[in-house]
């Protein structure tokens, strides 16, 4: 129940921000160099989640006689609008996982009691599927522990029967990485959400996996520390699933991924072993880091029962201001000079280009250009949160005078309060509502070389001619582009001309075909863009090494046809 | 040759260091509260290594009968002064490894030519021996290959033969991880030392694992960045030691760890598949995030080849202060009160005590006390980097005279140029000079939770009575402590009353046994004070399923005795 609450909260609250937000407007926002009082406030509180209401699929779930032995559940997904642009995929249930019988659940019920096992179909309905509706499983059972102890129990217990596994956190993730397949037994953390301990000189926390992002975010907020993780999903997100994924989200820039800031975890694999690897310590070198294994490794080697995670101070100073490029190459130059010149404090820095702006002041009510009086080839947003109000603000002015006589900034307003901020962002946040909005849209998430990654945007305008729209937009300063075909509706011969185009340019550049999502189910086949043959077979090697009967998370992460017991196929 | 060299330079350049600084005084630092010029300077260019000339030990290695089947040769240590106090260990060579043949030498020299096979006794004498002079072993061979496809033919040969193997980067380890424990094949990669690409705008650095760190720093410097990692052997030691060692350093507080800034890898496993995971992405969620394996595997798991890393863009500012406290508490706060109050300039916090600060004056020439009307209990000392030389200083200023006047520092003093910058550092990195000059030296390298970490030294005060000065010093901001304890000379008695209680009280306080300088041969059978049984028992797993005949660098890091074929003796 409680997964299933969170699901729509996050829904419901999301919907609010977008249409509750007051008209933004630029009148008042200050020029750069004219002289002015400072201003003080904080990230815009309620980050829009870009991945809300841009999905219209319909789902069937049917039986098909298999090609091979075993059982003939079939699935399969077909979407209106193919998000991220995966290529229908139908994957054959493994034969060798048993099914839930009557002494299971009895077994489950006897260790967690009754509260701890669910199994009435409306919430079995909503936690079977994805909250883009995009994936759909038939699980008739989702455990609900209250400690590792009990995960252990019912690993060791799914194990010795084969049954197969999907760990849930909060069910945000957008690949299908946490919802099952078929008929997996859910393994809901959602109770486990326990607070275990701070220490306010070091800005360490522990806390248990089910702990919801936002809730941490507070609690730190009180003791004057911040979550080096933020993301759109904050309200329903869970640690151990953001561990699971290794979340990136807003605050990446500044300080870094989760390899670099979880200082610890603890794991229960798939035999039931608990591994304590709980450190709270920033330096321990004895032996293998072996908690870096798990994260990012979406629920497949391990469910993450406690984190441990290194939290730095809340900084009082936050800055905002929206520019206006007229090249890529003048973005570079800029994102360069911010680092130098903001250094420690720049916090973001992100881009769209002329086409995502023109689709914003188009389909995003409440949206007003900055810069009425012409359009410009790129916009770029910055962020810089410090310390110091006055020093900071003195800071990026002196940047963005530089900037300026150095021609690297064609115009520019800076925010002169929270409301001025929340435009800048609301114009980079809305550009996912805007592409809804226009028609169909082919979404993909892409880490790509920043020398390189909009020639790709460039390449694919000439590929698609005026077939179609292309927006760029992105976490410029990690080097993460969000491109974006839209089109007035889905047509099967524009997917034909991205794909696989766009996964062999990026993988021909050394990019990544999933800068922050992880591959889930959707893209598990696709692995091999971004990681040598080499390397997946090793990650294979390790997967049977820690779930030798493959039972956590199957279909998942790694191509099934590595495992000998499962088959594949593809349309 | 050039690994050899590559030591012994850095013992003359450290010996330079040591005698040849100019009394450094305080007699024109600037007390706090006075308004004054502000000033710029960079930090100390060559930091002093803490670990130069301590150590008088005493090498023998001899044959003696073996308990079990195989070769004879036995291995023992014994040191006059027991450094990092570990208990003499004998090992035996593992039987099933082979010995060097002329046929091996013939085939080594065909793929890598006369100048990649190293037989002369005076080289085989230097790099078969730690820089410590504190390991030493019999090694007939080194080879020196020039790319990672030479290291691929070396390692599948040594697998095909059972010729166990140790990586050798600088040599420049704590631990004995880097020289033979008996007569393993040196594969040392010092020939491997270009740069291969920098992208200014991402500040993203790709380089062979030859490369020596102090290069690295200075070809950075010209671009107008700084590595995320600095430490007193950069001089010698090269980044692919860094990486295998998961080195910490001087700007681990303000940059993290090297799972956070090592973005990618190339590695070679022990039958010779060269790994590509030489990503430099800052986001790519593409399955399980291997490379992290290989950072602080002491090359026990591969011989890393290639390393991509992102480095900051290098700040203009910065400033150094040396201050008093009268409690433990009161440093605590301090530490709080930086963080948040200096937040994203702050770079450095380290602190001593009233022990060490009256060791460093005793024994020290040149050191000057900078509070000589009274000793304090604590001293410490705090470094800050940014962008802006006066805002930086205003913003230190400010926080100075906050912590005074909540009564956290009793007395202080601001550095007004890199001379006087200099002597507070002098002060702390001098410790271990000062240490060595006091007679015998039991050092502890541990991290503990920062709260609990100063108990340890008062329990061992107690423990210990008046028999031995007990000296605490280290990076405070990192939780990590340098405990050392100080007696006219070596003695038996003592150090039983000093282990294992001082691995055991860590142990208990979930601490590290190792903060910074990994397990290598001298703490491979400690590894259970710091890591639970299953962890260790996984990392055994890895270890056989990456290296099945445990031909690289054996006998360390992991207890021997987890592998069959090896047996282990302790004294």
């Amino acid at each position: 129940m409680e997964d299933w609450r969170a699901t729509y909260r996050l829904l419901t609250h999301c919907k609010h921000i977008f249409h509750g937000r007051s008209s933004p407007n630029f009148h008042n926002s200050k020029r750069f160099c004219s002289s002015g009082r400072r201003y003080h406030f904080n990230q815009p509180s309620e980050p829009i989640n870009p991945y809300i209401g841009h999905y219209q699929q319909e789902f069937q779930t049917y039986k098909q006689p298999s090609l091979s032995l075993g059982i003939n559940q079939w699935y399969r997904c077909r979407s209106q609008y193919r998000c991220f642009a995966s290529q229908a995929t139908i994957i054959q249930r493994r034969p060798d996982f048993s099914t839930i019988s009557s002494e299971d659940v009895s077994y489950f019920k006897k260790i967690l009691g009754e509260r701890g096992v669910v199994q009435d179909e409306e919430t079995l309905d909503a936690v079977n599927m994805d909250w883009m509706r995009k994936y759909k499983g038939t699980s008739k059972l989702m455990l609900q522990p209250r400690s590792a102890a009990e995960v252990s129990q019912i690993l060791k217990y799914c194990s010795s029967r084969s049954l197969s596994v999907v760990p849930q956190g909060g069910n945000t993730g957008l690949v299908g990485g946490s919802v099952p397949a078929f008929d997996e037994v859910i393994v809901n953390t959602s109770h486990m959400n326990k607070i275990i301990s701070f220490d306010k000189v070091s800005g360490i926390l522990v806390c248990e996996a089910g702990c919801i992002l936002e809730n941490l975010i507070a609690f730190l907020d009180n003791q004057g520390f911040v979550m080096p993780l933020d993301l759109g999903a904050k309200g329903s997100c869970q640690i151990g699933g953001n561990v699971s994924t290794n979340a990136g989200g807003l605050r990446l820039l500044r300080y870094g991924s989760l390899h670099g800031s979880v200082l610890g975890l603890e794991v229960v694999l798939a035999n039931g072993t608990v591994l304590d690897m709980l450190g709270t310590l920033r330096k321990d070198n004895t032996g293998y880091d072996l908690k870096h294994l798990f994260i990012g490794s979406e629920g497949s080697l391990g469910i993450v029962t406690k984190v441990s995670i290194l939290t730095p101070p809340k900084l009082s100073s936050v800055n905002v201001c929206f520019l206006a490029c007229s090249d890529y190459a003048s973005c570079l130059k800029l994102l360069l000079d911010a680092k130098r010149k903001l250094g420690e404090i720049l916090s973001a820095f992100e881009f769209l280009d002329h086409d995502a702006m023109d689709l914003v002041l188009k389909h995003l009510e409440g949206v007003r250009n900055p810069f009425p009086s012409a359009m410009h080839n790129f916009y770029v947003l910055i962020e810089t949160t410090g310390s110091s109000e006055s020093y900071d603000r003195e800071k990026l002015d002196a940047f963005l005078l530089h900037s300026m006589e150095n021609g690297l900034i064609s115009d520019g307003v800076v925010a002169q309060d929270i409301t001025q901020a929340s435009s800048c962002w609301h114009i980079r946040e809305g550009i996912p509502e805007a592409l809804m909005k226009a028609g169909g849209v082919y979404k993909y998430d892409l880490s790509i070389p920043v020398e390189k990654l909009y020639d790709l945007v460039e390449e694919m305008r000439v590929r698609l001619d005026a077939s179609a729209k292309v927006i760029a937009y992105g976490h410029l300063g990690d080097g993460n582009l969000h491109l974006n075909i839209s089109t007035p509706q889905y047509d099967d011969n524009i997917l034909s001309q991205i794909e696989p185009f766009v996964y062999e340019w990026t993988s021909k550049h050394k990019g990544s075909i999933s800068a922050e999502h992880g591959l889930g189910l959707m893209k598990a086949n696709k692995i091999h863009y971004s990681k040598s043959p080499e390397t997946v077979q090793l990650m294979a090697s390790i997967k049977k090494l820690l779930d030798p009967n493959g039972i956590l998370n199957p279909y998942k992460v790694l191509p099934p046809s590595l495992f000998s017991k499962a088959e594949i196929y593809t349309e």
